[in-house]
């Protein structure tokens, strides 16, 4: 119900009929999906704290200027309109731009280092397909203030963390520098001007292989022998330290080059240190993420096991701050690609998840000799048993109409997916019990009232699977 | 940082400074008041799960049309835009008509009675002012399918345990119905198109006072004895079951009072049913919601102390639904005044919320000896610290610029209002030991490391005031 402070109208202002229609690429979330989001939410957050990282928020809305100029083409999936007041506003479309913004305007008020992670939703007016929406959740964890390769560190370790927590076994996070790819294509003698083409078709090589991205570069006017000298550098393999020391030997001297290396040592150290399992990050030379602003190391995280690819990214950007301050700022993180993981989740039923945050639904047997519900001494010992329970803790429900049967409120819980249902019939009730009823088993038996909340408890721990036991 | 498909852009194409600047009427939140609002979310939602309330969202976005023609003269208030596709778009304005466009939509999948909390921004392009905001939290609990009061009252005990959980120690649940309310005009012989600002004056007997209102009644039109008997009416005082029968006995056979008199004779007995405390509800013959949609019993809470006035209201609504699927569906509800109620928990300290959700600072204590920070054994110790108290469930956080002294570090820790900071310094390291600092007090001890995580959860439970013991 709304706070609204509109007026009175005459009831017979009846308004017309408007057909019920969902925006195409936004999505409405029943209790089900709502129940799964929250908890993934709820792990992101729980490890995010657990790592340093504080709460933060912004607005929806900014000033669209804020926005421009930071996402490059797809400038133009920005939502912008002119307010009220006249004034250029945008959807945030991102979550990394409202922090540049937040730490150049509340500069004095940050004590930095400064660690925050934000989750909330963002908006593309982008084509929608399977997968992909114009409104869609970001889950980032980003430190500002700290030119230290422990803060990239730290964003990979918690980021791993948060994986494992959701349970998804195999993943791998790529690591690569922003400075280490501008050197190699400058080291491999491609003009400036080619640079960008250069790092699109990298960008392809696990989807078309070195020979499509040879095929590419070729076509695009590159010499077949500096093709085959980006691929050799870029498809470097083999243990980090090694591809590092011999990334050294080739670098002559670039201090791009060199700048990279020393970081992306530093970097791994730091990961380790942390405790980070090895298996769980790697060096990969062709790794180029898409966005303007990094300009120092840069992950990716690709899942192997479900294989679904990558989920998430981040990187340094210590100018972008500066795009709005004057003054440059580091800053680095990591973005979960939310809505992609729980496609996952959900997909390879990572997260078992009840179907109703519900754990009991108190019938309502009424007194056969009762006239009116709100005075009915069954219905009053329904609503008596209901906050009993919810004292104790239960996450507990009464039905909500009075004039149904057992069978129609049986089948209710049934079709809601609610695992308990306590019927304090009339004969149980002179005997000071109640029945419970399991509706997974189909088992029922008589539990004394004091006694009801803790075998409640005690069923749904025991039941973990189906019931609503855990934690919603 | 951003999962966008964006391109490599030359990195010097350097965008040009922006100044900084939040959107009037809308809001940042550092993580003081991001771990605030987080914290009475978090009671509003685990009261509503016990009270069984599912979760459950809608987008930011809707269509114009199902927005408009639902919030009378505040339909101004509406951020309306015309999208990529040419579609008329709206900000949601309220959580209430995303609610009844949903419950149209999905008709066929809500098993009714559907109950659901929603706790969101809504936006309204309102005039900025004190408490008053363009991006606000509605935190909403509704009912869907169900005719039977005792939905309305479960809306009601289900709030007022939030209010008794937020620690608001005195509140008054005022109660009316709108059926009521139409029938006294009549009754009063207030012709049908006067109803409307006679509601309007009613509603004031608050401000202004019974001759006040008596005084705007006559100036528009009213005899001077209808003003007086709809005063008579409005103010009726006493002992609820009192104040009904006694209306019923003027009544006259009003079938709209009537009905309306026994829909509240049902509500307050499933109100004490419910285990409402006495004191915290009471009929108010002069309350007016004013939203168009209301039809049955209306809901407004009053708080006395601190002495704040309205922050919530709600109430039956079972037209609004129909208005999108052209068949009445029964509904009520209640909204949580979220802004409101956190403005009075802020200003009177309700709940003591540390300052930051870090528990611990790690400081790094480097080696003399040692170069490279990243294989510094100082630096190493920390991570490893770190690491070990993060997995025992400490919310912990390590110092981020490796060349800062200990002296700094402390200072960063104060600054943030870290309670306590972990020295792993050589000396203590040789022992097996660290030396913990409670900033608080200023007392230092050694601790054996592996009991560390143990002495330090210990350390916030003694001092719940300030630490950050308490769940963020």
């Amino acid at each position: 119900m709304s706070e609204s402070s509109g007026r009175v109208e005459d009831r017979a202002a009846k308004p017309q009929v408007v057909k019920p229609r969902l925006l195409s690429g936004f999505r409405d979330f029943l209790p089900r999906q709502a129940l799964l989001r929250q908890r993934v939410l709820a792990i992101c957050r729980e490890v995010f704290e657990r790592y340093g990282y504080e709460p933060f928020d912004t607005p929806a809305l900014e000033h669209a200027e804020t926005l421009t100029g930071k996402y490059g083409d797809d400038e133009k999936l920005l939502y912008r309109f002119v307010d009220h007041g006249g004034r250029e506003v945008g959807l945030r479309y991102d979550l990394t731009v409202p922090l540049a913004r937040v730490a150049a305007l509340h500069a004095n008020d940050l004590v930095l280092p400064f660690k925050r992670y934000h989750i909330g939703p963002v908006w593309r007016a982008d084509r929608p397909q399977r997968g992909k929406f114009r409104e869609f959740y970001q889950c980032d964890v980003d430190t500002i203030g700290s030119p230290s390769m422990l803060a990239d560190a730290e964003a990979i370790a918690a980021v791993a963390e948060v994986l494992a927590r959701l349970g998804l076994p195999e993943f791998t996070i790529q690591i690569n520098h922003r400075r280490i790819i501008s050197g190699l294509a400058r080291l491999a003698g491609v003009p400036e001007r080619q640079a960008r083409q250069l790092y699109r078709s990298i960008d392809k090589l696990d989807k078309i292989g070195a020979d499509g991205v040879r095929a590419e570069l070729v076509e695009r006017g590159l010499d077949t022998d500096v093709a085959d000298r980006v691929l050799d550098l870029v498809t470097m393999c083999g243990d980090d330290q090694a591809v590092l020391a011999d990334l050294r030997g080739r670098a002559a001297g670039d201090p791009d080059i060199l700048k990279g290396i020393a970081d992306l040592e530093q970097l791994l150290g730091y990961v380790a240190g942390l405790g980070v399992p090895r298996e769980r990050y790697a060096l990969r030379m062709s790794m180029v993420r898409g966005l303007d602003y990094y300009t120092g190391p840069i992950f990716e995280i690709i899942v192997e096991r479900p294989n679904i690819g990558s989920i998430s990214g981040g990187g340094r950007y210590d100018g972008l701050i500066g795009s709005f301050s004057g003054r440059d700022v580091p800053a680095t993180g990591f973005s979960l690609g939310f809505e992609r993981i729980l496609e996952v989740i959900q997909e390879f039923n990572l997260l078992p998840t009840p179907e109703t945050s519900v754990q009991a639904l108190v019938a309502i047997v009424r007194d056969r000799a009762a006239e009116e519900p709100a005075t009915d001494p069954g219905t009053l010992a329904a609503l008596a048993i209901v906050g009993e329970l919810r004292a104790a803790g239960v996450r507990a429900d009464v039905y909500l109409n009075e004039r149904r049967g057992l069978r129609d409120q049986l089948s209710y819980a049934n079709r809601k997916g609610i695992p308990l249902v306590v019927i304090p019939g009339e004969e149980e009730r002179a005997r000071g019990q109640v029945r419970l009823k399991d509706l997974a088993s189909g088992a029922e038996r008589d539990v004394d009232r004091p006694a009801l909340a803790a075998t409640i408890l005690e069923l749904l721990v025991e039941q973990p699977g189906r019931s609503s036991g855990a934690p919603p």
